[in-house]
């Protein structure tokens, strides 16, 4: 049984929001620790929508105001699920507070941010992470260690696109609940932030730092009508976003996301081509990994499609569920996170990405916004 | 809020036990009603494991005594979880104890029993259920949606297989805890009880009644270590059956199912031809289902892979999940039975299967075991 | 240079005729041997469409009469793509001429004839070869390499089906050039001998003899027009069959075809599972092997698609190709099937499958048609 | 029965000259014509060689001078496929002649090169076409019918690759026959002339011209033994190449090839995004073209596998070869090339691509290296 209990507050009700506290709930059944998690309290601007949220996920109590959420003593860990440009603020506040943090990605709208952010939970010495909930699908998991274990040698190519189709309507307004992703203003950049920089935390960490880029974006839909406004009003976004680029280990990247390509609804891949051996993995059968291997035997060579599902010890977080053949959803690597930040307590080894592992990425999403404004290479900051 | 209990009593603590217990703690969170599912008491014969998987999934209390279980007054529901061989028993004193029944598949032993169990349920007008979860695969669902529409016209072919390779290997033990399914006495059958009950369950329900059989069994390994004795005994299960015969609708069945496919962990496949369209789907990849749609342009006709994720209301049970694009697992098909489970007690139609429905697979399975020794074509019961 | 001649007289000219002139033109530059194929003579009753057809493939000569054809000094094989009702009396006449015969398949209406044919092509002691040219697609021909290295260990199941919708349609007529197949005088059976036998011939070569089977077929379709008649006749073939069965080796048969499969054009595909490794295979994607090997390492374990166009001698044929990645067509099987007869003539060692290896595949089109009929077992008929 | 003559000169007996002769042959017996195809000379430098390769592909004579080739009176065309750097001069001469050329792609070395090409044909009025053969497999025609029928909508994005994996190994050596593709004096470029320029050729076919790129290339090996010279050279061609850039109608585009993507063999694939439908294509399985249609209907919306077979005359070329479900290899599209070949010459309106469509292509190729030498946004020159 638990001794210890991880109390959270929550601050949002949307979507991620939601996945998290499917993850907090779900994590002691499946996982189990010396932590019980405890749903405290859930925070929003709008006390019914707070009040209802928390009701239908068993949070024990509400708040309105974050700052008076913080400030709670029977709090141990803030999650930030809010737009981006609240980010910073409440994190600062809430390392200040010394609370554990645990933020929605991407980190911060900028770099400049992320700095201050990296500072203050350092400064502070609080448990932090970013919620990259891509690291810990089971597929994705197993490639990162397939390379960790030298299977794929020398590295030669990364590719990863996230491609989606949903804003192709030109009559989809932006801002607002639901679509502030649209609003330059509240999420800071559009795909790249959204998600490409996904792509980039599960690069950075499967092939190391990303040296220099080259970077395209557009935006084909240059005006839609905003919804704190009611007037029609310019994109600031990036539609769509391409770039090219080399990492420190010498391979090449190719990178592209958009919300423009038809017939993809969130469709995550990315592919790695190693002298000795490749791996692919699509987020549309997130519970596959496709490998192939050079020293598999000639005749027989091929790729191989991987059913992430064995519950022997072979695949990362399986044992833990059902039996094999049985997959798990995308929710699963929510509940993945939760678990490897709890025992990141336990053990005092810190569950990834942390918000300085996440600076890189957002050092990456800078470089992009700023070559494909100047139309140049950009060397990509280090942390 | 919910304003009433579903207060539930849990026999077994096993693959199912979690799987059940998963989603009683799921479906209010997801399809909020007017019932709060309370995880009552868990029950097994050994009270230090009863405690421990109470604990870890929440259970308010535990009993060591099935009756004792049943007779408890803050008991709505019986989650019966137990080898197939206590079904029976279980069922009839919960039915005369005025409880609500949900049961593991396959509903019994054999058709005698069966008939048994819906005379109890039905006569004592309680709610029952049995699992037979992947009518409740949102993909599956879909099927069954498109073929009440008329999408497929004239049935032509129903083709299922249910394909694992866990007991390739001769050492493999039979009975005890996880390994019953392999003892005759515990199970009533091998891979048509175990495997094809679901193929048959879900036929029915696309594709109407089967009427006539001719099936053929095999039990590859002729013995193995009884871990009950610890004596090496013969195999009384059937390893692998096939089966061919005529639906009602003039449709051919080809079924299969075994634990000697090399290569396919639970690979459970279907497919229906029509005269108008055709659907396939395969576990393996659980959130699309394929379609051939003849009416398409001949020039762009092709199959179509339904990625299942869509909600809007498009595609059953997903506009309660994520985004489109977001899969959800194989422990999906347990909370949307719990959720159609309440709102039949909602709404006074009862979701299916129920212990009558059932019967009609049960039926199946006795028709199978009685053509594999007799050699000879059988027509199948009838409730 | 090819130092000999190989004189071929064609008896047909409809689909398999091309099919096989095709080959006879391509085999020498691809497959280099001795021999020059030669196309001597284009046979057909009807003398315009033999000329047509002979000036668009280059034979020489025209001939109407098949007995003027065989009795040709100048002519050394005789190609029989003539509907399956002629086959006996060609060949038998064409063996008594000492002339080697390539009879497309199946061999006979029925194993009767059989017997009388290869009893004609032993006694006359003339090379002689039936047309099931799927043996020769290089993905099953590697098939057909790996169990033979043992790579499969001992087989627990075989799978096969041949799927195709072209004759939904109640309004397609029977009989007559294109539609004899629909015709049971023309055809002897339906989908068994059409489709089934290509299923058959390679399962029993990749897999052995089959001892017993339980069958069932279908004509869904009763009555058609006939195109010979012009009256509406009822329809005598078999438009869909299913049998299970048991081969030699103590694995279980699964077996299907059916032109009423909408969505699939010509969907012949196998699998085969044995202990150690299992294999599959289709049609659509003819140049891809699946093979799932259990000794491949846990984690890393999955189905490997191989593209079967190496040109380095790993994979069958294809080193006479391209370069790896260029797929070749269906048509290719019969360049290869000709290039192996030619080196049965060289070294003396027959091409398969003879006459006689056809036989066996008649045994079990008979014994399906007799099951199918009586509603019993059936012990497949020994050659 | 053909009344004309098309009398061929070959240049060349790798790869593609067999590949050519192929397509030579088969043309008159699938797509029979008023031209029969006479392969009247092979010439190569080695006398040997060239008559080796005229006997097994019927070529009634051999030359070893091509420029004597050209002056025969008895060649009406000549096929050029020598290494690039021949290209030019070849050419330039055979259309002094009056001779019709299909030349092998990429057109030539570099855009001057191309120019002067262009002009020579234009002057000399012969008909002339580049070998771009991707554009005539079946599936990717039909692509360019989809388009063309504004099934599409507005264009967002374009993407194309084309992997192999043949050249990871250092020790391969640079020069000669069979490797002078990786020596920049006889192929001028690496993988961008090699494989790119196929990518580029299909994209400016179905989408129009390419505005503005911006490139990387990166050579991994550089110094590999040179066959010529006996001597490690450093390695002048691009082993992979990644461009970004702009249509002309606003789309995006991302290319990438490389020779160093572990487990492609010649894995040619693209995709592109309307805002009504999207298109993706791969070699690997050319007979196949996957269309995701958003007019589909919601609930079953998905992407369709249409396998490119149908002989009805809804899928291109296909009723000129067997039935449906029987696909073409790889060769096919050689065979459609010359029959489109001569359809321009029976019509007058010449088969694309010709020198001129191909020019365009060539601009690309020199803005790549420009933009990846440079660093810097290039714009595509103007034809």
């Amino acid at each position: 049984m638990p001794s210890k209990e991880l109390r959270v507050g929550m601050i949002g009700y949307g979507f991620m929001g939601r996945a998290h506290s499917n993850a907090y709930k779900q994590v002691g059944q499946f996982f189990p620790s010396d932590y019980r998690v405890v749903l405290k309290a859930a925070c929003a601007r709008d006390a019914a929508k707070a009040k209802e949220f928390a009701d239908q996920w068993g949070y024990e109590s509400v708040e309105t105001d974050w700052k008076k959420l913080i400030a709670r003593p029977d709090i141990d860990a803030i999650d930030i699920c809010t737009p981006n440009n609240l980010h910073k603020e409440i994190a600062i506040t809430a390392a200040a507070a010394g609370k554990m943090i645990l933020c929605e990605k991407p980190l911060a709208m900028n770099v400049a941010e992320g700095r201050e952010m990296v500072a203050a939970v350092e400064r502070a010495k609080v448990p932090n992470m970013v919620w990259y909930n891509y690291r810990r699908i089971p597929a994705v998991t197993l490639a990162k260690k397939l390379i960790e274990e030298g299977r794929l040698g020398k590295i030669f190519h990364y590719r990863a696109k996230f491609l989606q189709d949903w804003t192709i309507n030109a009559d989809l307004p932006q801002g607002g609940q639901g679509l502030w992703r649209l609003d330059v203003a509240a999420a800071g950049s559009g795909v790249s932030g959204d998600l490409l920089a996904h792509c980039i935390d599960t690069a950075v960490w499967l092939n190391g730092s990303v040296e220099s880029i080259s970077a395209l974006t557009e935006t084909f839909v240059k005006e839609r009508k905003h919804n704190l406004t009611g007037k029609v009003e310019p994109v600031g976004i990036d539609d769509a976003c391409i770039f090219m680029g080399k990492f420190s280990n010498g391979s090449l990247a190719n990178f592209e996301s958009t919300r423009y390509a038809r017939g993809h609804k969130a469709q995550y891949t990315f592919e790695i081509n190693g002298e000795k051996a490749s791996l692919a993995w699509d987020l549309h059968d997130l519970h596959r990994l496709q490998m192939f291997d050079y020293k598999d035997e000639g005749k027989i060579r091929g790729w191989k499609s991987i059913h992430v599902t064995d519950n022997g010890g072979e695949h990362p977080y399986m044992d833990k569920w059902w039996v094999p053949g049985l997959a798990v959803g995308y929710d699963c690597s929510f509940t993945h996170q939760v678990a490897d930040f709890i025992t990141g307590l336990e053990t005092g080894t810190p569950a990834g990405p942390t918000f300085r592992d996440a600076l890189e990425t957002q050092a990456v999403l800078d470089a992009i916004l700023d070559s494909a404004k100047s139309h140049q290479w950009v060397q990509v900051a280090k942390g």
